[in-house]
């Protein structure tokens, strides 16, 4: 029968540096079924790929099988969709080249396409949220790093060789006092505007500052974005301050990233925004005084509609249906 | 006869803050006629188009008439492709929104496109020039002010507005030291990477500096990018520094432009250019230097292949093919 040979379903998976999750999701954006491993637990490529199948393939066989699904789409950081590889990951276990796309098509027996986790993010929204009829946005997901994925003209921006968008890499600190980011630079947006950045300058906050805060009550190692945004609640100065200037940077290269491609949109996602209006007017502040006078009021600013716990699994299937 | 019919030419123009230059170019990319008026002497749009067709019509009228023409193509400095409009352009001297494109449309009877003049290089050096067979690369100008060009997936990128490509208006300094730009803001690439920039350059480092220098035997004020070069050519120590600076900077704003699109290649042109590996050496080293490691030694740097006087025009021209 010619039915059984649909392809209705595409999984999504979404690689962590702490946990993998994954999904089956079917042509209307239904998540049908998940589960997840720890990622970290698997030294070798090959393990983790056996691991994550030993949990995927009964969610595969409960919906039909391998000849039910079109695809599995993959988000995973430095992963290069061209190649299908995940290459040189800071935050992942296993190094150098991993050609992961091959290990699950060969395991599964069904196309696999990878991409980055925040173009993975940024198809999840053109597909299912805020972006939805958009052909030139930005998505920047602001968690523990800070990562980008990139629409013009209505296409994902991979680049010549399949890494394009890594925006929390651009240097937005040129002195010598800028922060050391884990990529090797000094003075990376992401050291400063993700939830770890939030931390370090919460550190640096205090210890240049004397007036109280109930900051001052945690550990200094041990202070969270949680931390400062629980504070700030609670109306601590020093913790509104953190998140102000953490606005103040993020909305400033944000007029950067505009000046190159002028986008309909900037879209949001992440813990970091949680914070609300905290970090949300700062960053709009921000644009508007140091926004070109062409491009002034034009680029919104929106938050992702997706929600945190779908919005991973989402947008890697939503690759899963052109995967070949 | 159907040959009659057949629209054989384009009209290429490049109105710069200085100049206004057009010219007659064939399918093979051939200039076959150039005439030129200076754009400043106009204060009304309808005056100014009205003298460039007065030169540009006897030019027409020599190639065959308007119906032999497919397109003009206009480059133009903050030209909005969608709407062929010129819109706040602080260089030139109409105010507001001018339709030029409707102007030029009307009163020669050919269709007329614009874009902003980089994009045109871009246009130009994709056609005819090192870009030849490229999907993905940024073309930066630098001359009075810096300007770029980016494709992306084969295409221009203009944005959602028209206006995309603002790349000498990103912010390279931070600090409250940073040096005011024409475009309100402070701290812009262009404030030091075009002529003008290095101009400055030159003053401040004479000023902080008690070396001897050639250059000191110029005005200050009326030091030239071409002094700095002459000065460094014969050895001059302070000049070839001013360079070096120069260069870092670029450099390094280079490696947050290959982090945005992960080009292909960055195409350098303009004036600056003419400077070599005095200023050649340090944009390379400082993109090596600044790097992330996932780009490194991949986008390749190099230098137009259009001639000066020909590569304005001719990128114009390119895009006359598209005139609607």
């Amino acid at each position: 029968m010619a039915t059984t040979m649909e392809k209705t379903y595409v999984v999504g998976m979404d690689i962590g540096g702490t946990n993998t999750v994954f999904g089956v999701v079917d042509s209307r954006g239904n998540i049908l079924g998940t589960d997840s491993i720890k990622t970290g637990a698997y030294e070798q490529a090959e393990d983790y790929v056996a691991a994550v199948c030993e949990r995927l393939m009964p969610l595969i066989e409960a919906h039909g099988g391998a000849e039910k699904f079109r695809g599995i789409g993959i988000g995973a950081p430095n992963a290069n969709y061209y190649k299908g590889t995940i290459e040189l990951a800071p935050n992942l276990p296993w190094k150098g080249i991993v050609p992961l796309g091959q290990m699950f098509k060969e395991r599964t027996g069904i196309p696999t396409a990878l991409t980055n986790d925040a173009n993975a993010a940024a198809m999840g929204e053109m597909t299912y949220g805020a972006a939805r009829g958009m052909k030139d946005f930005i998505m920047i997901t602001l968690g523990t790093g800070v990562g980008s994925g990139i629409v013009i003209n209505g296409q994902m921006v991979y680049g010549h060789d399949g890494f394009a968008g890594e925006l929390g890499h651009s240097i937005v600190d040129s002195t010598p006092e800028a922060r050391q980011c884990n990529c090797g630079r000094k003075g990376c947006l992401e050291t400063y505007c993700s939830a770890t950045g939030v931390a370090r300058t919460a550190r640096e906050v205090l210890v240049a500052n004397a007036e109280p805060s109930l900051l001052r009550e945690i550990p200094a190692e041990q202070i969270t974005s949680k931390d400062v945004y629980d504070a700030a609640v609670r109306g601590d100065k020093l913790a509104i301050e953190i998140f102000q200037r953490t606005g103040e940077i993020l909305g400033k290269a944000l007029t950067n990233f505009i000046a190159f491609s002028s986008p309909e949109a900037i879209i949001l996602f992440g813990g970091l925004i949680k914070a609300g209006d905290f970090i949300m007017k700062p960053i709009q502040e921000a644009i508007d005084k140091n926004i070109q006078p062409i491009f002034k009021g034009k680029a919104k600013l929106i938050i992702s509609e997706l929600k945190d716990a779908d919005a991973a699994v989402l947008g890697a299937s939503a690759l899963g249906w052109e995967a070949k």
